[in-house]
């Protein structure tokens, strides 16, 4: 009984959990689920940065939680951050027992949150439903664990694989419901990653419209509150001035080969710039990475034409990729859906897929490489 | 109540229905329940060719069948052929009422039988699940009704859309599931069509294997007990003679050029030679569906590589394309999966995609052009 209103109540701080995924970054988007005598007394989810931590929010909706036991989606904090620690909030309430899904990946936590509990004489149980908690948060897990965001790169092909008619030919291959889905994915972003290609083809502004997400009007407002970072990958600085990506309309890094100098005129636009090392196929991506994850990067999307993302994913930097396939042929003169290069059935690359449903009229298909 | 019985026996009959859809060929496989008070008296589904319709199956198994209600998923037939007329053997047994799917789409009865029922004073009624009924025997009906077969291509290609390397190198990009079902499709075909191309490459079987097919015994006995015509596109007779296609594990039609004479060696290894015309790309299709219409094809399958598959959707005489799509990347310069040269967005083909689902590690997607 206890077991099964333990795993209703996780279940329940999970749903709360991913209420914070658009706007809770760069922290973990966390929920809380506060009960006593079987009786939920309050609730919350990480609020956007410099707001409220999820325990916080779930005790400040309960006024007291005197003898509560708290569901909590991810160990609470330890350290002082913009905000107080959540342990000693809890402890201080007169929170009994806490039950987290799975320990902070943060190495400034790691634990220590939970021992301070334990040493506060709480009950605390850890574990609780932990595989779909690490599902909702992967991209500060794998920034926390290995120090680089997560990066998945969105594509849309035709049935037979292919992006664009040879001329370059292709806006609009996916509908409507398959673009809000992107968008979507923008909105839970911390960078939106293109090439110069797709800025001179597509004149593309990567900007979230909240009007455009397809989400209910307070969700659509959480989701457009904070722009992704624009970040074009253009090494001879040939982005067009009156450009989308130049706009002001989102912060924008424009990276350029190291062997130049930045340019006056972008500068002069307010745009920040950022000199990369050459790497095997243009600029190296690896070191964009490194800079992405100091700026606390957790999701970062990959939106762009065939050369780029088959250089992400030849790097082997590609955790997934998210594929809208448009149900039409587009025949076998059009464009590939990545530029890949291999020569023989073992230099294939293995996938899993870990998605496949439909969006509209389009289906979409996330698929892990295998490297 | 009666409404609700109705459904219910009809939903079995079809259940029935889809047990001969490998061996009724190229008879419509039907099924029929027979319900009297409310209870199954007697089941029967399509016996292979000379044996029983479903029909009078159902009354053999339910001996006396007096008052009772029949439920069949097509028209009970009122002509002779190889069995007498199901129509007149539900009359003489004593049934009282007959439920119908659909009407027979073979111009032989269209609605002969119904009315010879009603004549004999049974109540009728038609139209029950109809949408579901003709989706158990799409080929039968697309035969009937516009005296051409259904015809599938089955492909299969990585997620990137390619379906062998450059230099030609394919085999078992698929995994077993997804070979398991491709035999299903063969089984339920009454012909498989490929190109030279294929037969060079791999030296194909186009066999039906009982014990590849992932089915319980019986029904695998019954999947394999008539091999599908095997019908070769050879326009410049180019089969060597020891080709798995000449082997006689099935029958095999050879089509050449109507321009060459047919091949002596051929012919005297009691190989069936077809003359087609030229068509725009290759021998002429329409007229091989054609033949296979006179030879009571009811479903065809396409096994072949990029050109004729492109080949039979540019004639638009592809009803739908069978993808199985396995988790890998094969790079872009890979095959593609038809060869189909388009040059502007106007000129795509769209699809209706009609299923899509995991098969294994691989998944398959169902797509009907729209022409």
């Amino acid at each position: 009984m206890t077991a099964d209103l333990d795993s209703r109540m996780m279940a329940r701080a999970l749903q709360l959990a991913r209420r914070g995924r658009y706007s809770a970054m760069p922290n973990p988007h966390v929920g809380c689920v506060l009960v006593r005598d079987g009786q939920v007394i309050g609730e919350g989810f990480t609020q956007p940065a410099g707001g409220n931590h999820a325990e916080i929010e779930a005790l400040q909706a309960a006024g007291d939680a005197t003898g509560a036991t708290a569901y909590v989606t991810l160990e609470p904090c330890s350290h002082t951050g913009k905000t107080g620690p959540c342990a000693d909030a809890l402890i201080a309430a007169g929170v009994r027992r806490v039950v987290a899904a799975m320990e902070d990946p943060n190495p400034r936590v790691a634990g220590a949150g939970l021992d301070k509990l334990r040493a506060a004489g709480l009950q605390v149980d850890v574990g609780l439903l932990e595989t779909d908690a690490r599902q909702v948060i992967p991209g500060f897990i794998a920034r926390m664990s290995r120090g680089r965001g997560r990066v998945r790169a969105k594509l849309a092909m035709s049935l037979d694989g292919r992006t664009a008619m040879a001329s370059g030919e292709s806006q609009w291959i996916t509908g409507p419901a398959a673009r809000a889905d992107v968008q979507r994915l923008r909105a839970m972003s911390c960078a939106v990653i293109t090439g110069i290609g797709t800025v001179l083809a597509d004149d593309c502004s990567l900007t979230v419209r909240a009007e455009e997400l397809g989400l209910p009007p307070a969700e659509a407002a959480l989701g457009s509150r904070k722009q992704p970072l624009r970040v074009v990958l253009d090494s001879g600085l040939q982005t067009p001035l009156d450009a989308r990506v130049l706009d002001g309309a989102a912060p924008t890094l424009l990276c350029h080969d190291a062997q130049l100098p930045p340019s006056a005129d972008i500068a002069a636009k307010g745009v920040e710039q950022l000199a990369l090392p050459r790497g095997e196929t243009g600029l190296d991506l690896a070191s964009l990475l490194d800079h992405l994850a100091m700026r606390q990067s957790n999701e970062i999307l990959v939106e762009c034409g065939p050369r780029l993302a088959g250089a992400f994913l030849q790097a082997g930097l590609l955790d997934a990729m998210v594929v809208y396939v448009a149900p039409v042929l587009m025949g076998s003169a059009a464009r590939p859906l990545l530029d890949l290069p291999l020569d023989s059935m073992s230099a294939r690359v293995p996938l899993v897929i870990d998605d496949m449903r439909r969006v509209g009229d389009d289906w979409r298909i996330t698929a892990i490489p295998q490297y």
